[in-house]
């Protein structure tokens, strides 16, 4: 058995997304067979010092405080960007010009326009044969990949209602402070881009229909945050007193749609859910059968089979067999898998799709029909809810 | 203990919800001390045999063959209504200018203008000591009792989200009859009309806000179906070949809401939602504290209240203790109540009104209210979902 | 349609038991086409003006003060026996004995010896035409009948696990009153005689296999609670200070069984369950199937059907479709049943059988088999535990 | 920040406890500060082109055919034992007496006798400063570790009631493969040993009671399997014809328990409980409050506080604060854990209690009070399920 051929990344940004990259790229080799070795190659980040804590933390070999130098070196054939989503457009377009594969954090881009040069971008370094990704981790949570397999299969019949939300808890204290996810130069969207994004793709993805038009209302509930407090991770302390400074993005998105397939689907994604952690939900309801969905309980898929009628129930399938998507290569049956480990099988899939020369998916041509919704949703938002169909479609 | 003075009831209509008043009727006295003793006195209805018959399983005392003539009975208090939609307006203004009492089944009127027609007549028979309720039967389930009683407390804060679904499949076989309920000319509106006004009715009661605005979406996923098929229930089974006439109503409602409180809401009414029976669900998100309930679980409440932060999480009450609204009267803790006892409520509820000359909940003026809602919704879904203001609001 | 023959029915208590039972009665031949037509013809108590409230309360059209007028009248033909354990040898066998049909609460008796004579005196009064029944009601419960028709049906295969449980909390507080159910002159046993016995009946009922052995422990955890003190329901609320008495029960019970199928079963009743409220609880794992069952949700029913691996799970049959015991009598599919509907439906399997000349099912000798697992349980714990064979077995 | 001293770790075995813990080995460090810094220095196993392929894959650096040969090598300050059974107390004790901290898989013996020469070693090698530790992984399980928190608060009360289970299905198919697990010689114990001592552990533990008398139950379903079938995980595949050997251990084990503190405790673990994937529950019920826990939903720690009646009911902790043990080193609330992670947060205990100089827990001492109630157990089933006091109790 010789060593696989090397796969060298240099990843930009090490905050929560770049910790969970990381334990992805460390992990991989250690539970499935890949066809290259990933090697923890580089880490960038601009300031010297906790580039280099985080580089030691993380597992990579070494630093750069510049990524157009990560770009540059030899020795680094894959980028993979942790950043916001203000700096994907020019670190993607530049390291694939490079010719360099490309693993993007979702959301793609904070526009529509930044992402269809990113798409231009990875179409063209495709046909050079270097490949991109868009990191909707979700898609390999093992339940939503028996999802999307169950519905291929036809087994729900025609598609009908689609039912998707994305609920969080963590704005609701007023106090909360003002952090860059909550200005919208810097993270482009609220709720909408940040969790939205999600539920939209991977709708979307297991239905295997895109969403043609929306009708969408955006509420900001708390319009002034306290400024300059710290803030570690999601779920940071309020404080109060001292000045504040302006919400410029949405606190929650509530949408209904039609999708290009016929379903009708009714989206909502909130910080605001008091109560609800991560609660990412899908359910779809076919002429044949339906499917839900919830990430608080995340290695469940519920499954209803009209044919199993009268005696029909939601079945709750425990998502660890051995023949179920990815759970093979763990544990033993009912011994549940974790947040992380989708990110792992994000960097399986596409390591795979690397070595065989093909497009990983999604790719960012997937990335940009779900900015074209969150456009979309937008739009409707602003001009009194009003139908807007989705550009494209 | 001198018996109580009886109240004198006539019924109209003897389907399904004349079979649950019924019940209502005759079980209330044995579980709850009432200030009046109801008297199942008559029972109307067209055909002259199956009224017979209907009387006599259901335990009523006497039949007519047109509802005039049961208002025209000196021995009738109260007139019960429990037929179609299409024929509230003129039995409940007659009865009410009859000075007989009346409670009519939702909702109110297949109109608005049907509606106010009705709430001002309610309102002058109330001035002559004759009352009005209408049958939102779900407000007196004790786990929405519960709810509103835990609103009222201020313990959920300001109320932010509104979540509300009721989902039902008995429609899903594109096969199943052409029934009234699916022409419009009878029932006046589909899922929404039917279910969704009771999900309209609970937000609205429970949050002690009123919606002032909607945007919204109607679909029909089934266009045409057979005519002439005999229909038991609603489940019926479904039948092929013949002719087929066309569905005039919707197979499903969605619309976003803002409450004149403040609260923003996503609705959603269906009757192909496959697997999901009769899960009517309501879920309130405050600054201090959520509620989320499902009838497919109604004997339950889930309470989330962030004070017991970072241990807390959604508690299951059991609302059977004897604290609880209307429970103490049954059963010891953890011996749960069916979907009928709310109509045992509700009469007990409207007799203790009408014995102590106070108007009973939900007045017409409520049901109106809901009415405007509905017809906001058809408006805006009808204008390409625009946001469109509530009537009155 | 000719109105079918009178069963006048005289009942003899008034407490929990006989407001379930009068329920029962009265609501029967409103959702069921019965044979005989139910008549609440006369209540028995021994204190005059309480027994004529009740009466009153509970729709009885006449009343007695000794059990023995009742069995003495002509006018009655089934005699419903709702006292506690220690009177209902006498009062049942005197009525088998006079002709009078019988339904009788459970436990059957406080001992095997007198569930003897009793099962003696139903043998012997059947073949007379008078039919006798114990008010196992559990068994009546729309899913607990629908996991005996998937049993009976073969499809769990062989049945390896038995695992009940009957959890409440009732007595958690420790100045909770010494009432006769804490008291084994009257009660004859505590939680396991109580609501242990269920869990027994619908054990060997659904597996169709007895019980042929157990070891068992039982404790009192509360050894004295105070006297005199008014206890209302089941969860009366507890009292300090003043004389206490000795709880001559016991507080929980379980127990390990051999089935004579070979099945093994874990055992458990106790009335310190801290937040179970009425968990009446069984699960049973097949060689192909499994099933669970949880009286607090008690419209549903689980069932693992191997033969959907790898995508099994346990899926949640909600027991209100047409097709499912009992359950078309009543409502549309979701619309939930409540804990009395059991007692109706007793009466209408009772009645039918009457109807038919056919013994009702649970009989006296079912009765008596439960009351010799009892036994066998005593025993074993007075023995430490030692493995004890069940008499008869 | 100078990099913390290595610890070098050298394990012995390497299937599915070995690939857990190498996990954690690799893992911990890039999500904790350890004040040892691990370093996975040597595997052991028999075959030479095996253990060099494992070490390959799970990252090793060095491989040894011999175990005795690892204890040797003084570039190995701890031995980490993930081998059957039967070879557990040879190991640990020649390690230990070669002055090697020890982390040894459970249980920790076959037999008491082994147990208690292994703790008399560990007790020995801790006055000079070598440790050891049972690796009762479930004890790091974030919900369990904040239920015993829970506990040690007081805010249980007086705890009367332990309900343990541990169920698994693996073996439901009587032609599944006669593997070492179903061999007395090698494993010592079946369904009992593997899973049932991790209940035990997790009740005394948590209760801070050890159980001091037990009346037991061991069934053998499948008394029969065919032999030299491959079997790879648990689940694997049976195979029919050919011949066949005895299954010489329990499937199944049921106890009854009493423990030193009061309470009473029943017990159940078996591998027919068709189904039930990996579902290991323990629920507690205390005079104040109760608590209830399943590994197959692991995230999650339900909590009854009757402080909150009537309103209380048990509720669903997200154990997945900052707050929480463990929990705050990996991702933002609501992005749940998986399996594994306990195997690191055990890695990081142990580390933290050799680098402090303190006797890391559960000790070899605790390991052997779980190996007593096993003999315990075993005893009592083997004379009649009498009531057996545990050994030292």
């Amino acid at each position: 058995m010789t060593e696989p051929r090397p796969l060298r990344v240099g990843m930009v940004g090490y905050a929560f997304m770049g910790a969970a990259h990381s334990q992805a790229w460390r992990t991989a080799p250690h539970f499935f067979d890949l066809p290259l070795a990933p090697k923890l190659a580089a880490l960038a980040g601009r300031d010297p010092e906790r580039v280099a804590a985080a580089a030691e933390k993380l597992g990579w070999e070494s630093t750069e405080t510049d990524w157009r130098r990560l770009i540059e070196r030899d020795d680094i054939d894959l980028i993979d960007i942790c950043t916001p989503g203000d700096t994907h457009a020019e670190i993607a377009i530049a390291a694939l010009e490079a010719g360099k594969h490309v693993l993007c954090e979702k959301p793609l881009a904070n526009s529509v326009a930044e992402a269809e040069r990113m798409t231009t971008a990875a179409d063209s370094a495709a046909a050079r044969g270097a490949f991109s990704m868009c990191g909707f981790s979700y898609r390999r949570t093992p339940a939503l990949a028996l999802a999307k397999q169950i519905v291929d299969s036809g087994a729900l019949g025609q598609i009908r209602h689609v039912r998707a939300q994305y609920l969080q808890d963590w704005l609701t204290d007023e106090n909360a402070p003002l952090t860059w996810r909550l200005d919208k130069t810097k993270s482009g969207s609220g709720s909408l881009g940040d969790i939205g994004a999600h539920i939209i793709d991977a709708a979307q993805w297991i239905t295997g229909q895109d969403i043609a038009g929306v009708s969408a209302l955006l509420e900001t509930f708390v319009k002034e945050r306290p400024v300059g407090g710290d803030f570690v991770g999601l779920g940071g302390a309020g404080q109060t007193g001292g000045p504040k400074g302006p919400v410029t993005v949405d606190d929650a998105g509530i949408f209904s749609a039609r999708f290009d397939g016929g379903a009708v689907g009714v989206f909502e994604a909130t910080r605001f859910a008091l109560g609800r952690k991560n609660a990412m939900r899908l359910e779809l309801n076919g002429s044949k059968a339906s499917l839900a969905f919830d990430f608080e309980d995340m290695n469940s898929l519920w499954l209803y089979d009209a044919a199993q009628e009268p005696n029909a129930g939601f079945r709750k399938i425990q998502v660890t067999e051995p023949a179920h998507p990815y759970t093979g290569h763990w544990w033993p049956v009912g011994h549940g898998l974790g947040y992380e480990h989708a990110f792992t099988h994000q960097v399986v899939d596409l390591v795979e799709a690397i070595a065989a020369g093909k497009q990983p998916a999604p790719s960012f041509a997937d990335a940009l029909q779900v900015q074209r919704v969150l456009e979309a949703v937008e739009a409707s938002a602003a001009d009194e809810s009003r139908w807007t169909k989705v550009e494209g479609a």
